[in-house]
């Protein structure tokens, strides 16, 4: 009997879990281990970025128990993962110091938009879950950008200009060649970049995180992010931002989501890279797309990609999908 | 038998009624009293833009009649309140006039304007039908922004340039505070933009209005106004759209759709400020977003989050939905 | 027995038939003869143009055939008229040479487009079908789009500016009458502008084509195409434009849409006549809401209007819908 009755320990444990969860879920990661060790890697990059991220975790976590959603949902970590993101976006679009620059404005930013991306994921689910298909990080992206846009017209919540509104222009100039070595930095940062993190460590840390949860996920990612960046030095992408792993977050994720939502077999390898290449031109358009209201396109290009490509589940046989409720998103 | 054969007169008196429900429609209320009333408000406001709109709204039923569409949702009015909509915008955005000015090419566009509203309101009906969601003023600005844009590239239907295009800047400059006076005066002129008009007069009959059909609607519609003002001061919104009326009337909308979509709880209030708050974010999010092509924007941040949050409705048991039926929308 | 093991070249010819068969799907003829002359006219218009259309269209149903897609669907060719057109956009936008400058850069892109549209085909014929609409060429825009704002940040991948970048203007100058001759070869090159072509004999080549398949639909065709550019006249479009056949293309899919869609009655004409007016709009809206990306409006026009006169079966009984097996879309 007594084991029915959580005792509030065990119920703050359980919420600590939930949280940690809703952190390795970014990257499809059910583990609490590799939660822990995303937020080590997110302390790294920036105190106050991990600060924002795991306010707006644990507000959405306390407001899905609050609202009685689906218990099994929120034990998963489903209902915070797109909130640890709108946190460390506004923490990253705010300010650029790493470790100082908190604001009340700020984190009460990062609380509505972690209660709008949960009222967002609830509505895509419900909408999705007919076609077997999660939202993926779509609740991030738009409730990020109603705050980046939203903020830019309000005269006392004032981020810094993420990229200067203009016209898309047709093309960069020439540019230097990328060196071997910021080639593979790059693919590593890509991994970090999933979570706005620059530092190489960060990035490595992550990697190492999704490897515990499962090494096969780790793989994928890894090889996402490197055929995204050698696709991207082909077509004559911006280096610096190859560099930087802002070609290779996008395709990381949707190469785990192929890893993850298909049995793994040749057909899936191979469509799996095609998915890669869609990433990756899907990434140059929002770019052009989104150059006039200056917006950055987060992951976006991976959401847009993989729920395509997960929508085509049923209509063929050369790929066998993973049920849903086994994989819990 | 008789009583089966509506007289001519019945007829026109049904088809009267009709279109009086579809003007009371626009704030959810499926009452002509109320409808009559707007309509009053609507020639205070300006005579041209209230002839555009019954002309408008004419059109919708005329349409919805002819094509033989579910006699039911007509006669609650719910084939005509997009089309009103069109009408006054139709009206407000092609002259500064209030009392002339008339043009053939204006009572043309708000014909065909208001049918394009009936057309994208079954199509979205159908869709939304499913999750028990009605389609909201979705239709009705749709339909304006087609007008809106396509009229800027047609050499002999030109409207007045409601907002030079710009690209997003990064927020206002410094401005003098909004005075008490001034701050409620544009929470009941809030009331009256709904309709596109800005007339005080016109603002309290239609509270007026709401009240004849539901005090609690009206109460929620005024409410709505007031906390969304309140939060326009206080994240620095620009005040000469907050005495005008312009920051509150998507958030009345949405506090009144919560207040007959859900039944009355502390739940249903705390989440109805939840959305007003989230209306307020969305309405700053589309200024920015349609600065480019100079639209303004319209009902669209009420319709946003009303749907995401009637979409909520049965994934959670803290907060009970009126079935759609019983409200006839 | 050996009537089902298909030979080889019975192999290489039934695959030859799905690709013809996808050309003629562009304007609904399920017919390869139609395709054959579809594609006559094509390579007069440009040879360039039309290998890259071919190989696109191969590549679809080459690649819809390996995943083993409904054959059904393949054979009726409706995996390949998306692509067919994402090849001719890109032949169309990659260079002004008619029948030279062919590239290794704009075939590969043939082929990454044509797989993204048939990527786009699954998951909004899947998301569509309890709507029983098709997606008519949404997957291709989609698709086109990304390619040509994408290739606009790829340094090694550069079409030529399709339309400058610039802020949507409030209407053009006074411009000289059309003459009736150019009025008529204008709606004549419509037909030609639903595969981008603009000269002359590849029009009539192609209306020959509709009508080998079907009288019915040719007329409905050229029909659509002068209504829409007789109303493009009177509200003032861009004559050069109405001459191009610019304005005619869209509405001329619209009725042809419209015609086949639904059983042919009064009523049906009447909508008919109403959709095409409806498309010109949209055609000027989306003229306007894409000029700050520099984008062209493709078939985008005919696709809102029809997805959205199309879910409106069921909803009336006074015009009938052809259920959609029976037409295989």
């Amino acid at each position: 009997i007594q084991e029915n009755v959580p005792s509030k320990l065990g119920m703050v444990l359980n919420f600590l879990e939930y949280n940690l969860r809703s952190i390795g879920q970014v990257y499809f990661c059910n583990n609490p281990f590799t939660g822990l060790l995303f937020v080590v890697a997110l302390l790294i990059q920036s105190t106050r970025c991990a600060v924002y991220g795991i306010v707006a975790t644990i507000t959405a976590n306390g407001f899905a128990l609050l609202m009685r959603f689906d218990r099994g949902l929120i034990a998963s970590g489903l209902f915070g993962y797109n909130s640890i993101l709108c946190g460390l976006a506004i923490g990253t679009f705010s300010s650029t110091a790493k470790h100082a620059d908190y604001t009340v404005e700020m984190i009460c930013s990062s609380i509505i938009t972690s209660l709008l991306s949960v009222l967002f994921f609830v509505a895509m689910a419900k909408i999705l879950n007919q076609y077997k298909s999660p939202p993926f990080t779509f609740p991030f992206n738009f409730a990020a950008i109603f705050f980046l846009l939203g903020s830019g017209s309000m005269l006392n919540i004032q981020g810094i200009q993420v990229i200067e509104p203009s016209l898309p222009s047709n093309g960069d100039l020439d540019q230097p060649l990328i060196t071997v070595v910021n080639f593979f930095l790059g693919s590593l940062r890509s991994i970090g970049q999933v979570f706005l993190a620059d530092n190489i460590i960060s990035g490595g840390l992550m990697l190492i995180g999704i490897g515990i949860c499962s090494r096969y996920l780790a793989v994928a990612a890894y090889l996402g992010s490197l055929i995204a960046n050698g696709l991207a030095v082909l077509i004559g992408s911006n280096n610096g931002s190859i560099e930087a792993g802002l070609f290779g977050y996008n395709a990381s994720l949707t190469l785990a989501a192929m890893a993850l939502f298909y049995v793994p077999s040749l057909s899936t390898f191979v469509l799996g890279i095609l998915a890669v290449i869609m990433t990756v031109l899907a990434q140059h358009t929002l770019i052009q797309a989104f150059a006039p209201f200056g917006l950055p396109v987060m992951t976006l290009p991976f959401c847009v990609i993989s729920l395509a490509m997960i929508l085509m589940q049923g209509t063929t046989d050369i790929i066998i999908s993973v049920p849903l409720p086994s994989i819990t998103i």
